[in-house]
């Protein structure tokens, strides 16, 4: 029912008092006690699995063999909030990758399999989380989710010292073409400038010395968007940051080709995000952040701001 | 947390206005469509069958023996609500017996054992409802559980034609003492106030000629009990009147020797009531209730007011 | 271990008698009373149904979407036996088709869509039975399973009134080739064995006027194949015949066109067979089978035999 | 049917092949790999408990509160092997407390509560194991029972160090005097022999002095028949001890006072007696018992037999 009064709400602004009051009643129905938190697997019914193919938003999946690369091998996981009064819906799901490295590209993480000798891994990282019901929104669940990922993998692989996300910057790319027309980013030389002026005109080049050319001033432009623009309501502007900083995450690296499909480039020049979840700062991290709107970020991401010329990816690009 | 807010109210009428709040809260988590119907039987889990026998509220379970007497046989059924939240906590529950008549005595229900040749029953009583959770006080379960109660019996059981309750009269005694004491109820005879009087100074008699003789007069009583008097917001004195009635069930019988325990001559001088759920009459009862505060009741009953005089029991009493 | 053992048997004849061994003991570790009737469905673990697809022994499963079309429909049903020391391999499956008339054609079958007004379907169609387990060969299960999804489906569809397969005639076409080479098959007009002769030479045509040319031939030749080519244990020739008679079911009717698959053609020049369960004749077809050698078959199919010239697939091909 | 068939033995010898034959199919379908190891709890169906109270054969369970203190208390186990053909049917359970010591009594062990500060306890005992199905009578399951339980345990509560039994000797106290009477058992003084014979003809006295004066020689007399008196097979004459043995446990310590009930008294005036577990020998010493009928025994259950005038129960007994 809320699903099909959200449709309308554009153009019957007086269906909002109702939405409304939907909205109220999910976050009391759909409140964290009810949630049950459930691991998806190969052995889970296909009726579910195909909705996870379906609600899959991030990075799509490519049908049932890509599914089990996802589920099935003992370096992944996948894990969704279920609410007893709807069996057969996931209300959201994050996928996870174990690992020993904190991983710098989307690409190699879902290319690569387990090493042969894989055991004891210390990385978690969480490479994509989904909603699915267009009905319950508003209604957030992320952040309980991560935080019950967390304490479950802690248990069951006791290895795990690091748990880190790979996320989009899904609004980068358009403010700094906008902040590049309006003349703004001083901190970028001449020819910088330039370069960016040649990519945003001709599209992305396949030939890496341009590139090359432009990554520092990508780079240093992609700090100043996370670390300082804000919206409004002195908020960051990019949605995914303002999620993983609001749960108490950190901003921990920029990766430079993380995501180099025809959607990360497009949105953010190939550029991905890692936030980190460190148990024993989330409490203070997201106090700083509601009460003071400071964005936690690592000395490497806060460096990109001062040597922009120097700017580097943070780890080395892999191609 | 609201069982211990309620054990304090009446020395701390301030904390009326949490205890509204809770009442709201729960109102929305326990709401219908959370809870779960499950039948209760002897391979259910000792730690819910032991929580059956301490809530039970209405007929004391004396131990394990008479719990399977109520749970196993093939004639009794008893069925709980759960909330997918609290897994081990029944929220209320009632216990039916299947037969081929409408009963008239608690005792010779608990006692009988289904015939040899039972089958096809026609008749499910109803004759134990119990709330269980005293935090959830206020919020109404029994409607829905007898009407689904009374869907998945006619599903498993087809030849069930009539649903009846074999329900207590809990404020009757009082209430007739005090009106005796007022020099109300005019349409007793000089005759029977005495022998009222009687009964009421020197108790109940195992006389079987003293009973008869006061019989007219307590069902004459007991009808304008349940038919007429009302409380100050013009609903019926008696709270189990209330509750069937609301429901939209009828006043079926006034059962003389229905409960011959201790319990029952005290709060009702042995009178115990059939409620009856007709389906299609349901919601047309329940609006009259509600609208016009009409009590439905059978023609057998009114005419307990007619002629008061020679009230007999509606059924030969089972000794 | 037996499924290894069984690919050495040939070279190794001494391990026949561990062979034998294994046989024993798993024909008592796999009796009827262990096994688990399930029903496959689209709720079932994706681990079990990925093996549901790669099973499938006579109607190839192609991925994901063709197994839901046989599992989800209202009209389609598929089961299975288990044993629980293996909780996640099927021994053998079913896969069944409901609908109003007893099918003549697997591709008109797999391809058709439940009407609409699908409901109280009267004809369940048996159209696939594969074993799973090679390491159980010879330890026979498919007689148990099509009698108890008969009970089962009995009590969940009482429209039901005819169980029938739609079968594969697996030996037909080579036995066919091989006596005409021989010279047998009296009953053929020198025309028809011209016509044969060309067939075998010149392959399928997809020419409709040859195809009508040589059905008569074929038709009268399969019900000799089928009722009265024997091995030498005077049992049917064709290993699905003697898996149905052996169950006690009888030949129903044999299908021109009825797959016009490539396997189909070469395997039996597009035949196939309908062979169907009677509950009240299985244990005189049995009996007559087992103690007479009885083909047990209905007057069309042996009218076939009658008039060879005549022959005609018994109900209109569906093209 | 098999436990009809035993009650008949005795009088139709003939039945023993059909016995046999029994014995032989239940030992195939009853095989290890097929039982399931099922944890009671006061959680399991009460059709199950209520097995458990009526098959315990070794310490009496007095109905369901008895039950609740061997199930529910943090320091109690009970684990039960079932068959996935019998559902609701028990095969045999075993009864489990954990501790910091070896327990000496059975009275203290059933009575005492885990201390408040109960927490890695060092000792799992294993203190009543009871066959189920008369039916199943020589097929075994304890061996198997007591070694799974033993992993289990080893994995849930890690700080376990010592498996050991709290084991009755049923066969003692008749053996016991027969010999006495056949002038056997050398190494008693005159004084000892007068004393066991008062204690034949009067019975066990509640008077600890005369306890006192027969305990070294009835410990010395239970060490030779433990260790040395045997059956015609060579075999313990005890058949708890040849069980235990049997197993690969090793005979650790003899109890005065262990089971002062009324059976413990008749069976072995209060012996009981502990075997110890012991994973690293368990394959060593039940080859030793099954080749050379090697009694393994700790040193302390040995020298009561060297010293037996001075033989004093190895612990410190409880009243």
């Amino acid at each position: 029912m809320r699903q099909d009064l959200i449709t309308r709400l554009n153009d019957n602004p007086g269906l909002e008092v109702i939405d409304r009051d939907f909205a109220h009643l999910f976050s009391s129905w759909f409140n964290r006690g009810f949630l049950v938190l459930v691991r998806m697997s190969w052995s889970s019914p296909a009726t579910i699995l195909e909705k996870i193919i379906a609600y899959e938003a991030v990075h799509e999946i490519m049908g049932w063999d890509d599914l089990k690369r996802r589920l099935d091998p003992r370096d992944r996981r996948c894990f969704a909030f279920f609410h007893p009064a709807l069996v057969d819906e996931p209300l959201i799901f994050v996928e996870v990758a174990l690992g020993s490295d904190i991983p710098a590209s989307i690409q190699t993480l879902l290319e690569e399999e387990a090493a042969e000798d894989f055991a004891d891994p210390a990385v978690a990282v969480f490479y994509s989380i989904s909603n699915c019901q267009e009905g319950l929104r508003g209604i957030s669940f992320g952040n309980f989710l991560i935080k019950q990922v967390v304490e479950e993998l802690t248990k069951e692989v006791p290895s795990l010292r690091t748990f880190v996300t790979l996320s989009p910057v899904p609004g980068f790319r358009s403010w700094l073409f906008r902040a590049l027309g309006c003349g703004e980013l001083p901190y970028l030389s001449e020819a910088q400038r330039n370069q960016l002026d040649k990519l945003r005109d001709q599209g992305w080049s396949e030939d890496e010395a341009d590139q090359d050319a432009v990554q520092s001033a990508i780079l240093a432009a992609a700090a100043d968007y996370l670390l300082r623009a804000k919206d409004r309501s002195s908020r960051p502007l990019d949605p995914v940051a303002r999620f993983h900083l609001g749960n108490g995450a950190r901003l921990e690296r920029i990766n430079w080709l993380g995501d180099t499909s025809e959607k990360g480039v497009r949105q953010a020049l190939s550029l991905m995000v890692n936030y980190r979840y460190e148990l024993r700062d989330i409490e203070r991290n997201h106090e700083a952040y509601i009460n003071h709107g400071s964005v936690i970020a690592s000395k490497s991401v806060r460096s990109l701001l001062l040597a922009p010329d120097k700017s580097r990816a943070l780890v080395p690009a892999q191609r």
